[in-house]
């Protein structure tokens, strides 16, 4: 930390905000996040050109910088539930999001028109119960190189592991129950049976494993004896789109480190 | 609804709270309870000699009626973590509860002295590990006959089957997580790794499947990254108390009832 | 009570939702709704009919019978904050709200585009600061005697006494401030400043008197010392976008009475 | 951040834990709270002597070091309800409270056997009404020079500015609503005549404007219709003892810093 904020220092840089963490403060790692401002503009090629010999390679640091307005490219995956696709785009559209939001895919058309009211291409990609490689395929190929982001806003297709190795960036996706409670199919429908008294959402990174990905963020909604699947539906359906669009942000803002299976956000 | 307000009526009941549910508007089970006021305390056993043959019978149901100033029995066993028992016990002193607390029974001496300064008898009952059926039937001398509601306040020893057909009395357990997630042992450590950012308490009626029973109350507590283990004992702690607390009282007032392997809370 | 649940029951309803309150079991208000399901629907007049000679009159009620699937007139008034418009007119479309939304009026042209989206009419009735009066005297040509309810999603222009008496329909207001805390102009700058550490928002019914009529819902969202006036806007802008939808519906579905400047909520 | 982090690491202490704040990054106040570590304990002296002319004239900074393991005293201050006053010694017991509770000293006897089953020293100083300046002067005798933190745990006498300058330590009040709505007396009563749908409970500094010190912590409970005054009494009671010691832990841990009438809670 004191190597990182001198060297930072001496360059010109203004750090704004600091966070830290050890996973264990004898021997764990060490995640740091900083946000610095640039006087001069020009600066900013030195501290990136002399960050791994003069810091990095030291420590032996897993390190990057970005420049804060940059802007991601995101591309949101949806089926026939549009609450949380729309919410995404109005917060991009408020500027809630910082990003470029450069396609949605869907397999179905139901939200099509919505997504033209926000000028954001709109691609129709069924996915056939014997042709999902063939769907795959078509998505790699408007996705891979060109996305920053893949965001699965209540996408209800399971992906491949080759296709989240190929697709070549993170992938966040919204699961409407409190994980790891009722991973997997009908959480509402497996929520009401078990008679639980409160509902959540969670927003995770996508590993292979269904639903078992690193928790970004969650958030949980009180119900009760007189809610029905289809209360519960909507009930959680306002805490998925909230906790769906903190996690993007959060990760548009750099703000999630994965550590050990589990997130770290600042 | 109208048979049974009418007949209270008819003998004189002001009736001051009711609240009903059906599992299902046409065919489902009705549900409802009743509180009333009586002038005349005599016109009760009119009331009840009256009610199975005057509407009970013709609508072929399962009823109760029950003094709201009839205190119940009420048995605690705990382990060695004291905090929900003594929650219980000072809400007891401050007559939140409308009980007797007849007994405290531990498998550990940790507790005595203040269980002590209520003034409430302590029965130290350990439990080898190779003899917890000795145990349990010490535990079933205590209690069987002699109680009306068995709450386990982090009592960490699995109740056998037989123990819970023969203690003749519900038992509402406190299990550290929000179920159903992290059933079983050690729900922070669990909640920990799996890095989930909310954890919570459940309050539910002992089934003999573990943590499986009829939920009665639930409650959640933000966390991060930064709580270790016994951060997330020590914030789950305070949740654990008041949802331990809410489900005792509502049970107390008969405000629970099962339907289904789920309960409404009225 | 039996009354009316025997008055409905000889008459072939079948109460499917019942709800009561006593301000005092002894003597105070006691206010009553029920649901319920006739299988013939003609009988609907007959209960209608003799509901206030049969029952009403005799016990001095106030009373009214509503069908539930009759569609009230909605209509919405705005300013520049589109979230709350947007989040009402996305629910009523996903047939979260039972109502006819039959106009949004506006002192401002931002939201018109969204609104047509979504096919209800807009109309622009831009407030000059010296001629309020014709500004209301216009929405009341537009509103009075059409609309069964006005919702205020952050209409950030005071109504007048006048107004209200004439507009012939109850007004619901959303406010971004947990009241009575915040009361009045700029709330989000007004809780920076005091350093509170959870923000919220208020949906009332609104009387004469500025942000004190009768409260629907409230809901809160914690903040820190790291969010400025912009991000506790962001934040609580998703609460009242919730505690508006969730009052909306409510009053829609005949669930809010209003009691001594207090609602039930049943 | 690098001069200090610098000047650490340069004599040996490993940096634990680190947060900051600017009020505005370009010229604002700089907040900066460092947790370190030390092999050898005899460096902390160094440290100590040397951060003045090493650091803090440098850049003009208040500052303090202070070690972890030293313990605050602390007294506390009470009146009749002895809720939170037993919560805070029972976390005390359990560890949750790194410091030594001196004395408790309440204007009633009510609380005494309660804490003199703690080991705490119990001093009965009553305020008649026309003597409150005199009792100010018993307690000011026997606080004043021998504690580090005062914490009024619903003690219900106002303290004078007298008083509050010259106790010597800083005071830290719960106040049972969710300030800055009903500061002052009978918040439940007031909170209920409202007709809030949630109360809550705020811990704060004490200053000599009533109710209106830096807020630590704050929290909530989801109240009803149905719950009266005492209702809200209970369900807040839970609330306020569980915000008092979430902000005494954070005081007693250095993590609480006022600024500009604010806290910043580390």
């Amino acid at each position: 930390m004191a190597a990182v904020s001198s060297f930072l220092f001496e360059r010109g840089a203004n750090i704004v905000a600091s966070d830290q963490y050890s996973t264990d403060p004898f021997g764990g790692s060490f995640l740091l996040r900083m946000e610095f401002h640039l006087e001069d503009d020009a600066a900013l090629e030195g501290i990136r050109a002399g960050f791994g010999t003069g810091v990095g390679e030291r420590f032996g640091m897993d390190w990057r910088i970005r420049r804060a307005d940059e802007r991601q490219r995101v591309a949101i995956l949806v089926s026939r539930e549009e609450h949380c696709l729309l919410d995404l785009l109005w917060r991009w559209r408020r500027a809630e999001l910082h990003a470029d939001i450069t396609q949605v895919i869907s397999n179905h058309r139901d939200a099509e028109a919505d997504v033209a009211a926000f000028g954001v291409p709109f691609r129709h990609v069924p996915v056939a119960p014997d042709a999902k490689p063939r769907a795959e395929e078509e998505m790699l190929g408007l996705l891979a190189g060109s996305v920053d982001l893949v965001v699965l806003a209540r996408y209800m297709q399971i992906l491949s592991g080759d296709f989240l190795a190929r697709v070549g960036a993170p992938l966040i996706n919204i699961h409407h129950s409190f994980l790891p409670a009722f991973a997997g199919a009908q959480p509402y429908q497996r929520a009401r049976e078990r008679g639980v008294k409160i509902i959540g959402a969670t927003a995770h990174y996508v590993t292979e494993e269904l639903d078992a990905g690193p928790i970004i963020e969650q958030d949980v909604v009180r119900v009760s004896h007189r809610d029905g699947v289809d209360a519960l539906a909507r009930l959680g359906g306002d805490i998925e789109r909230v906790v769906l669009g903190r996690a993007v942000r959060w990760h548009l803002e750099d703000r999630v480190l994965i550590e050990g299976g589990r997130t770290v956000v600042f």
